[in-house]
């Protein structure tokens, strides 16, 4: 076994004491990376890019190759477990992804069937122990699905929605139907979790991107009850990140599923959600993706207000920085470049003045 | 002065006690009404049923002729006062609103004014001045504008966004800018209320629907600053409701700004909210638009859960019923007939019985 040079993003999710914030961005390998077009171009498409064990690995190590990362995501899609149930993903371009066979009415939801990860998603565990490999100890290896109820979102609506109307009207009318389809749904995240962990993710993330679509009631029934039961039955060895795109208002129930960190978008003050969630879980998050289109020097800035915020991590608390949601494409790779560093070194600094500070 | 017979919304706005939950809708006259998009046929277009004070106040009221909602708000556009400052709004089917002449330059910046209410704008004080004649003190009538902050996403993007990253940039790299935009948009919104005021609106909404947008550290500064100096320099003698879209996590900071009723979107627990407020404000919502998609059964018992959640209004504080955001143009009518029965029968019988269990 490599033994891992670099732990400090393992050891945040802990709540163990680290020397500096450490750092990853949601979907930092992407679109505003040049490298990242030529190997997609490559590919000829999005989905076969994230077939090919091979070229998910080069893409997933391009931007550990320009900035000081703390830490490697899988490369892959977040809608891949439909794809595996046969609901026929395709991408039309501009327009994000879709299926071919959406699921509409009862005789679709009887159809549904929990995807083998051994068979079905087997590329996606190949694509984790290759990238393993290739890390070659340097950073951890973060895996990740799609919840339950996002998954869901996609599966009736057939693509992304701006309303959620067709699933929404499905969960008003037919919550049986729902359930139905949540609780498939559940069951196959935990087993492709379970297969990713088996090929060598070092934490898993699980990305509740349309929870803040619901009602406060709607989402503790339809959406948190089957992360719960999917912490619950994956029964996790490495650290589980919940993000909750929009959850602000239900940091202190996502908490209390007991994953190890909380994902939180921009709108939330680190500090008050430090305070509301207490040493219970680490925190993840939450410059604005919007504020990298700035000059570097406003990036740093941005940066620093968001470790002010959440304040130097003490004992028993652990902060991993990140963006509030996934890079955008049109981000100046520069702009990364100002942030990683500006994290790790003013985030050493915090640490240091609170020593001192401590010993005075 | 014709005298109001219907009073419901005021008193609930105010805190006093009401006899029923009052409810109105987001978007009450709108494209799921069939006679509304005979109107809008025949006024050409939808600026043009906009800026006919005669057709605005016919389709105002054609919600009322349907249902026993418990006030009027004007149909207007959210953009009226971007489009008098001489942008050049446009309407593209399917696309939303347009402005041929966006804000994204300092010189685009130096050349905003605030405009005149008696001048660009009449159009809509007589739209008020018509509407509250015809309504002969049936029910009260709203009067709204969009908040300096939504009406600056629009001046800068040109339209709606995905992510904001016009409007963003600017924020981040040129607040100074920003700041000159929402300064004017801050005078020409207290000014633009205060004339429908004058006009006859027997109360005013802000509608920050972007607010939810921001950043924590962001909404204090780009929008809620400007929402209260609206409200300072509008010094209303109405009662004056705050929507912040998306805007749960501040509900205590919009609250302080002065407001009468806190509008809240769906992902707010009332229960939670109206603990936060106290009696500070009444609060205004939050049933998910989506809900009304269901049966009539589903929609009805979706709607006690909403009002059970409030709990019965009891001294000093206020409820009133509305969606947590606009509603759907694929709403079925017979929906809102469901709604509107249920909640003014529902929160009736909360009263008796809060009554009657006090006076064991």
């Amino acid at each position: 076994m490599i033994s891992l040079r670099n732990d400090t993003f393992l050891r945040a999710l802990r709540r163990e004491p680290t020397e500096y914030t450490p750092i990853w961005l949601m979907r930092q390998a992407g679109r505003y990376l040049p490298e990242y077009n030529a190997t997609r171009k490559r590919a000829g498409s999005f989905l076969a890019l994230c077939k090919s064990p091979d070229l998910a690995c080069e893409v997933t190590l391009q931007p550990l190759a320009r900035y000081g990362l703390d830490a490697a995501i899988l490369f892959s899609d977040i809608l891949t477990i439909p794809d595996a149930m046969g609901l026929g993903l395709y991408f039309v371009d501009g327009e994000g992804p879709k299926f071919e066979r959406p699921v509409r009415d009862e005789s679709d939801v009887a159809r549904l069937a929990v995807p083998d990860p051994g068979a079905e998603l087997q590329y996606v565990c190949d694509a984790v122990a290759t990238i393993r490999t290739a890390l070659g100890g340097r950073v951890p290896l973060i895996g990740f699905s799609g919840s339950p109820w996002t998954l869901a979102c996609y599966m009736v609506e057939g693509g992304g929605s701006d309303d959620f109307r067709r699933v929404k009207t499905m969960l008003y009318q037919r919550p049986d139907l729902m359930h139905r389809i949540l609780d498939v749904n559940a069951r196959a995240v935990s087993l492709y979790l379970r297969a990713q962990i088996a090929a060598g993710a070092q934490a898993v993330m699980l990305f509740d991107s349309w929870g803040g679509a619901l009602s406060d009631r709607a989402f503790r029934e339809f959406s948190l009850a089957y992360v719960e039961r999917v912490l619950r039955e994956l029964d996790s060895q490495v650290p589980v990140i919940v993000f909750t795109k929009g959850g602000g208002l239900w940091l202190e129930a996502i908490a209390a599923t007991g994953c190890d960190a909380l994902g939180v978008d921009w709108t939330v003050d680190l500090g008050a959600a430090r305070a509301r969630v207490g040493a219970r879980c680490a925190i993840q998050g939450n410059l604005d993706p919007m504020a990298l289109m700035a000059s570097p020097e406003k990036v740093q800035a941005e940066a620093i207000a968001v470790l002010e915020s959440f304040g130097a991590p003490g004992e028993g608390y652990g902060h991993v920085f990140n963006l509030g949601h996934g890079i955008s494409q049109h981000t100046p790779p520069e702009s990364v470049s100002a942030l990683v560093e500006i994290v790790h070194s003013h985030s050493a600094q915090m640490r240091r003045l609170r020593v001192s500070a401590s010993s005075l």
